[in-house]
């Protein structure tokens, strides 16, 4: 590990920076071992435009919390490593559709995605629109293959649990959901934007955390308790969101900030305030890392993982 | 039967026109029955916008042609006939959500569909993306969900089939390879255009038909059939879409056409002249019915679906 450099005021750095990058080292470790399955999964480069815009778009920059996810649910399971990796590969090219759709100029038209130009402008909107097509394709076919595991019904189970958190009862709901609320005449409430949100970004998270236990075969009341946990770590992944949306650096979250405020969309920081929603989201994730108590110390790094949700600064 | 009418020479009608009325009523039936199910598989039309437009799209008017070849090569291997229709509703899914998105303007900018106007025109261009992304998902939850079949690696090899059948090595890369070709300096030769045509309708036409052999636990030998006359019956479709955008009538296509003679693109009928083209097409379906000897007459309505593919107006 490299040495920590000295914080702004002089000191030598605390023990919340050391565990700080501690973490983001654990979650770069396994963003490397998802992004080398995914070199191989997908299309090569050489292909065609599509195969190129796929490439892009999954392997660029990313902090793979939904991978991260999968493996350290995986790991409480005893899930070879390998298998896990696929399934994690897999959900990130779904997530990776769902930016490169939602970028689309009839979407939310977002030309910066990750500090780099999105698909749709570095290529075209056919293209976007090709490439979003083929990564959710290529997710179900990952999924499918008897390489992410031996047993039939577990990789069926997969792709149901994979279809119920993307499609219009899941994902995509919360996206047109999302969509109708700028036009509509009034502000969302806050229990609009919580269900919203628990379409559009919670239940592919909630998904990435159960596809360990449906690996794992693991029982009913050690998936439930993911899933709460999960649903709780989307939430507060969502607040957090929309605290950097208002406090954040635009250089450090590589994307356009303040555009909920300027569109007067409501989120969590309008709605409850940047103090209220500070501690809303510290609550959640103490909500979330409560679903673990049964797992002891095999469930730290999703510990970590949700600690990191709210103290993250892009 | 409703008597035939007369035709327009005064003559009683022939067999051949016998043939086709009675064909037309068996896809009819077959039509009826896996639209029934997806009366209940999509989502409610009160919903939302993107479960309205999904359904506008999946349950218009359409030939199932796909659902039909999924429904007769079922029955080859006694698969239940509820199965056989999860796995052809699906198939439609799929089909109806790569029309969406064809048709957007980024793509082929089309206003009709089956005479009625597009997705992205009564609706707009977010639901038209969103209703598509949602269809292709519910395709695959379909084929996952137990009621589709009872054991676990049957419902994962017919998403892996799917998965290779759309994606980017199938229908998606087809359709990129038909976009490329607009801007291209030469037009298309008879091989490229075998090609991605063989990608763009082949694989989903030539998957409708496998899903079931692996409903069916087909062996080997048989499924390399059903693929053989599928992939003939995919073609002899194709060459008869070219034949019919020269000679078809609009109104009866509910589509524009003469577009693609428009655009200078190259076609089965601009590479072939028409009569070779027409030609081309019988030689095609007789390739694909001389696959189908080993099923004896139990593949009769495969053998009536191939001449119903090259004798019909629209």
């Amino acid at each position: 590990m490299r040495p920590l450099p000295n914080t702004a005021d002089g000191n030598r750095p605390g023990k919340r920076a050391i565990l700080a990058q501690a973490f983001a080292q654990e979650l770069a470790g396994a963003a490397s071992r998802v992004e080398a399955a995914l070199e191989t999964l997908l299309p090569r480069e050489s292909d065609t435009a599509i195969a190129a815009a796929m490439r892009y778009a999954v392997l660029g920059p990313g902090k793979r919390m939904r991978a991260f996810l999968t493996l350290a649910t995986s790991a409480l399971f005893a899930v070879p490593q390998a298998q896990a990796v696929r399934a994690a590969a897999a959900i990130e090219c779904l997530h990776a559709y769902s930016l490169i759709h939602d970028d689309l100029p009839c979407m939310d038209d977002d030309d910066l995605r990750r500090g780099r130009p999105t698909v749709h402008v570095l290529w075209d909107e056919a293209t976007a629109v090709l490439a979003g097509d083929a990564l959710q394709t290529l997710a179900f076919g990952i999924l499918a293959d008897p390489a992410t595991h031996p047993e039939g019904a577990v990789r069926a189970a997969l792709c149901a649990g994979l279809a119920r958190a993307s499609g219009a009862g899941g994902m995509v709901g919360g996206q047109a959901l999302d969509i109708a609320a700028e036009t509509a005449a009034t502000p969302l409430s806050l229990d609009e934007i919580t269900r919203l949100q628990a379409l559009k970004t919670g239940a592919l998270i909630a998904f990435a955390a159960e596809a360990g236990g449906i690996l794992g075969l693991a029982g009913t009341m050690a998936r439930r308790a993911l899933l709460g946990y999960a649903q709780a770590l989307g939430l507060a992944f969502q607040i957090q969101d929309d605290i950097l949306d208002i406090e954040g650096d635009a250089d450090a979250a590589g994307k356009r900030l303040r555009k909920d405020d300027a569109a007067g969309k409501a989120t969590f920081v309008s709605l409850l305030g940047l103090e209220a929603a500070r501690r809303q989201a510290q609550e959640t994730v103490a909500e979330a890392v409560g679903w673990l108590d049964a797992f002891g110390a095999a469930a730290d790094p999703l510990r970590r993982l949700a600690r990191f949700t709210v103290e993250r600064q892009r």
